[in-house]
């Protein structure tokens, strides 16, 4: 990392050779990711129980404070589906629906959330990431589509239904079900259909109308905010929202002022930990998102620094009126392929949504809700990848039954619980693995100075100096396995006087395993049997020095296995080197 | 583990060749126990907030049953001080204190740990037990024993004083002070010198005065014994309790009646996580004790048979009036030093428990309530090693912090919280450590095929082909740090075409790694890069096959890295191998 200013704000890096071509692709890119955008942000506020607009102000000034602070050159920072699903579950259980107090909670949502993420780069805790295994965030994101699909059916039939968990919430669909509002059903039906052949088909329709392939993706990505458009206009002169359609309604015009949120202790402890897990969840598709662009260009991002930009993002996002913000997939993208060239498209697109907010506001009045959850629905069905467990399956067990666990807990009990579950299990499973490591008793292969599992090999094996070779590192999870693995082999081999544990791949011998030698020293002794060491590392013995166990617990350390039964049993050592080869 | 019903009842196996020279044995050390339970099963009820006579029925049906089903032939169970700490913390917040439902509580309790217990048996879940590593398990019952002594003085002072943690129990007893009972703090002083002496001289002495080794030994564990019946006659001859002096009181006579405790599946859900909790503590200690007892006779216990023998222990103490037990460190050396041949030691130890509940309980009811936490504190504060913090922290310093957390959880917050602090950090900084795994990039020994470090060895390295070798297993705690790794490599070496991860010491990829590879493999492909490997072991080869990864990843498996190296950049290999040597 640079230090200095230049290393506080990235941007100092690449403003110094902005130059007016450069600008022209970053405008570009810029007004495309806008008009993608719109939607999009009117649609996740609606998803994490916001007014729509909010959605707006989420996707000004974080893409100004992630400009400014991240590595990212394409990455588009705002408003995620994920992310607003979470924003949703953590404020629902604590605050009315619709009240000014939820819209409070979400602003101090995303000062946690951008407090946590600058603590995490400050302290250098992004490997906390790696607890979300990679089933888990998977099985995370397809359940949460799910989830998110389901509950947006509502607004699609024009009805109030709602529940705790997807069954809960089906159910509710079901019953509400002959309340179901026709034109509004009509208008959702359409808006899906349209959107859903937008994304899959009208790229390929322009091509073949001769519009070039560039052009033609940039054309079909602007699919959703035409269908807004048509919308609007379609309720505007049927004046559909008299007839019963639920719409955005009268939307306060103007940017929203600067402000810090209400600060209250209690509710941010309450709220805090949704707040980690928020971070953690944006932190990690972020992060995805951006080294997979960077390294089409064959440059990288640097983990910690996208920390200070997400985190600087979201602080931005809870001053500006917004709630919690992550970088997108889609829109980083669409926003690399079409030509954004450094963060500066970023701030453009900022400016594009703040025009927006400005200008345009009035025309979001008779938006149709029903719009903005097709939006939604059609934006998630293409996360949800379930062949992805039987894919895993195949490939590890207890990968697929963490990436299940995390499935089942988003969909049957809650986003967070899922997670937590989720990331329980692979630690649980991970400790199981690591738990009961290969120990192999070797022997003297005939004719050489080598040592070799007795189970495979033709070897020589001592009546009075037992061999076991440890095959990884010793620590807590393994620590007492190792104990029992002794006590067996000892048991087992009446005649020893020696046990010679062969060290060659212990990288590390934690506190615990220390006890664990010095218990296997002291029992064995108690036995009659000396304990002794070979071939440890020397890091390792550095580390065995700084405690008293290499004074007391008696035995030897050799620096080859060869030697340690040279010194302990040189009649059969011998005999077995001279012997056949 | 054999099948059958030896397989299940243990016992059957030693039965089978029991004798009268082998009772004869057993039968001394019984007689010793007994006498050395007595005020420890006493004092601890007291310690877990119950009437002190279920601590003799907690030390009659546990003892049967685990001389039934367990396997170590020296182990007591019985209450203990740790475990009757975490039952008091369970049911203290739960139950008011003195009343029949805290015992039944007590009951549920036992019950549950018990479940735990035999649960973890069938799964074969003894494995959970590493999640409480050393340094965890070390600082929780050193700072237990501090607070168990804090708490106990109390009853030294007669007075009442309680806190909810450590420092707040100590300022209560301060405010106490002048209410101190002089008369109750007497007999408290006076029982601890005693206690105190008798611990660590009396056998010294008796030694000097011409007593065999073994009998004094045997003589001074009886100290305790012959305190508290000298406390109960000084009481008795000056009326002290009409003086004021707290004392057990009126006691029961005769055996608890057999009963299953209520059933209340709130209740039940409300205490299974104390219950885990004291399960695992139980199931730690007691292995530990009787692996260390097994070994001297070069025996060996199975902590799966543990599992089951603490787990119908339990079960006993539910349906037998006591509450939950585990094996104890002191009473089960004196067991094996008193010459306990078989777990029948154990049921005669049983016997005269249940002789002295038949006969004797009326002496206890003028048995002073200072010298049960009198004996308590000369118990606990031998549990206490300060040192240990030291010792580990210049071992190791992750391993100290844990140390560190737990003790100050169970002091300033609580025994759960101190023990769910210490191995959440355990948790954490382990994966801190295995999240950043050496991997080194590599080049070819000028005069040979081997590969080795370029920042440690004078190395040939080709312009077009980036080596890399991977120290450690792929998994989830270290897959994203790979990709990291690479990225940082690639954008350092502009003119390779081709990267070759080098896997010898890799012995597992996991879903996440697999992931984290497919990854680096499509992110290398945008950049004109081909991804390969080389000296993948047999089982990771197996696995990979398993997925689609070799098909699509584009690149090659070699079977060892100098053939890789032959392959892609056959001039620049060829060259090192001829130079000089």
């Amino acid at each position: 990392m640079k230090g200095g200013l230049a290393g506080l704000l990235p941007c100092l890096h690449w403003l110094r050779t902005y130059n007016r071509a450069i600008a022209a692709q970053d405008g570009l890119a810029a007004a495309i990711v806008t008009l993608m955008l719109i939607p999009q942000s009117l649609a996740y506020a609606m998803l994490a129980g916001l007014p729509p607009i909010t959605g707006l102000y989420a996707s000004i000034l974080p893409l100004v404070a992630y400009a400014l602070f991240g590595t990212s050159n394409a990455l588009a920072v705002g408003p995620v589906a994920v992310v607003s699903l979470m924003t949703a579950a953590a404020l629902g259980g604590i605050f009315p629906a619709g009240s000014a107090e939820y819209v409070a909670g979400a602003l101090l949502l995303a000062l946690l959330s951008g407090l946590v993420l600058v603590v995490m780069a400050v302290l250098r805790l992004g490997f906390i990431a790696n607890f979300l295994s990679h089933p888990v965030i998977s099985g995370f994101i397809s359940a949460s589509g799910i989830l998110i699909a389901i509950g947006q059916l509502r607004h699609i039939l024009g009805i109030k239904a709602a529940g705790h968990n997807a069954v809960d919430t089906l159910g509710a669909l079901w019953r509400g079900l002959p309340a179901t509002h026709l034109p509004t059903l009509a208008i959702g039906i359409a808006a899906l259909a349209v959107l859903y052949l937008a994304r899959a088909h009208l790229r390929g329709w322009l091509c073949r109308f001769g519009v070039a392939a560039g052009l033609a993706g940039n054309l079909a990505r602007t699919g959703p905010v035409v269908v807004l458009l048509l919308a609007v206009v379609v309720v505007s002169l049927l004046d559909l929202a008299a007839a019963g359609v639920a719409v955005v309604g009268a939307v306060p015009g103007g940017l929203p002022p600067l402000a810090l949120p209400p600060l209250d202790a209690g509710r941010a402890l309450q709220l805090l930990p949704a707040a980690v897990l928020i971070s953690l969840v944006g932190f990690v598709e972020s992060v995805s998102v951006g080294q997979t662009l960077a390294a089409k260009r064959r440059e990288r991002i640097e983990p910690n620094r996208e920390l200070v930009g997400l985190g600087a993002a979201n602080l931005a996002a809870a001053v500006g009126g917004g709630f919690p913000v992550t970088g997108g997939f889609a829109r980083s993208v669409v926003n690399y392929d079409a030509g954004a060239r450094t963060p500066m498209a970023g701030a453009l697109t900022a400016l594009g949504l703040a025009l927006t907010v400005v200008l345009f506001t009035p025309l979001f009045r008779n938006l149709p809700q029903a719009v903005l959850a097709a939006t939604i629905i059609v934006a998630v069905l293409s996360l949800v990848d379930l062949g992805a467990l039987a894919r895993t399956w195949r490939y590890s067990r207890p990968d697929a039954l963490a990436m299940a666990a995390t499935m089942l807990g988003v969909l049957l009990v809650g986003v967070e619980t899922g997670i937590l579950m989720g990331v329980g299990l692979s630690l649980f499973l991970f400790l199981k693995r690591t738990s009961e490591p290969h120990i192999a008793v070797v022997g003297q292969l005939p004719g050489s100075q080598h040592f070799r599992n007795v189970s495979r090999f033709q070897v020589v094996e001592s009546p009075t100096v037992l061999s076991m070779r440890v095959d990884e590192s010793l620590y807590f999870p393994n620590a007492r396995y190792l104990e029992d693995r002794v006590a067996e082999q000892v048991s087992r081999h009446p005649g020893i006087r020696h046990l010679v544990l062969m060290c060659p791949a212990v990288n590390l011998i934690d506190a615990s395993a220390l006890e664990s030698l010095e218990a296997i020293a002291e029992r064995l002794r108690a036995a009659g049997i000396q304990l002794h060491l070979s071939e440890v590392k020397g890091p390792v013995m550095d580390q065995l020095r700084q405690s008293d166990f290499l004074d007391h617990f008696g035995g030897r350390v050799f620096v080859s296995h060869y030697e340690a039964l040279l010194a302990l049993d040189p009649e059969t050592t011998q005999r077995a080197l001279e012997a056949g080869g």
